[in-house]
């Protein structure tokens, strides 16, 4: 397949509750970036993690292999440091090929689950 | 009325739950693309599955008439395989006419349900 | 204000479930497109509708006044026909001035509300 | 880093619901436009707000520091006046510099949140 995405992208929203009514994994609060890498060569991928109060952190240096989809929890990330729950943060992902990233939140802080998602913002 | 739209399109979030609280059609837990071609020529959609850790599966073909919205759950694609439930997957659009694809889950697995959407990647 | 948007947009998904837990306005089910015409001059649009398997209706007109928000709902379009509920349906709008349309539904057949928004697909 | 963004974004919907069902300030129901400020120059920000009914109020003037994300509550405006609840509003941000901005709501009027997010509209 033709590479499709760009190979720069932004998120504005962050924000990783510390708090959820479940504790299975699925359920668990967790913010994620789903990355698609249609091509047929590898991602090299770095994000860079921005706050309202502190210098940006990274990079965080994720592998997306050729034709593979990677649904990365941010809060899984802990190279350099992971990231802090109950605080504002951003994203930008710069990857050495064409990728597609999707934001999403599964929010259980409550008995029951919210969910949002955008597709990011994209440039390049 | 002039075509509207473009002819490939990304969505990087997938995941259908197998879990629902209630068994009608309408609030089983699924993820749907909504596809919709405004213009005067049938559009022949390609549609290619992606996973986390295997080859992509496709191509699924969906025909969307000329002026109509086929609201197409990924619960029900099944040819060449059904989409598992439970996993991560990423999936591309590919028509030979403009058409719009948004994205959109359903979530029961708790009592009340959750919703998400975006409008899809657009490329070409 | 320099004016800001594009003429054409469309939105992919549409669904006004005829069932709400609620009874006041503000909760009922429904869905909406929120037009900004941030621009100095009023915007005439027309609005068409699709569906799965019939031919679209409309247009459907609205006027957005200059420097004015119009959270229009779906639900409350009647000429030249209401749109039915617990059908599916997509949406196409054109401006003869710049303006912004974004999505949302407000879902309420359960006892607790679900939201979902997105920024339509914008053209020319 | 790379500058990234756009100086001139819209969101057309807007909606401060007066009730919550919790008094705690994370779930208190509010919308938010959060910002990101990539680059290595602070962002002067002027938001003017857009109403169904009266003439656009602002500007509202924020600084986002360099290499900064500032989640913006609107319900926290107040210069040169607060945001009438219960009211469709919609916004236009106008930077130096280039930002991201995306748009979430966390609407809290029943006894469980519901959550919506989109990637504002940009352009320049």
């Amino acid at each position: 397949m033709d590479a499709i995405g760009r190979k720069r992208w932004a998120i504005a929203e962050g924000y990783i509750p510390s708090e959820s009514a479940f504790s299975d994994r699925a359920l668990v609060s967790h913010e994620t970036a789903c990355i698609l890498n249609a091509g047929d060569n590898d991602a090299q991928v770095r994000i860079t993690i921005f706050f309202a109060n502190r210098e940006p952190v990274g990079p965080y240096r994720v592998r997306v292999q050729a034709r593979r989809t990677l649904h990365l929890r941010f809060n899984d990330l802990d190279d350099p440091q992971p990231i802090p729950r109950d605080a504002d943060y951003a994203s930008v992902f710069e990857s050495d090929v064409p990728i597609i990233v999707q934001h999403t939140r599964l929010d259980s802080r409550r008995a029951e689950i919210a969910l949002l998602s955008t597709m990011a913002y994209a440039e390049a």
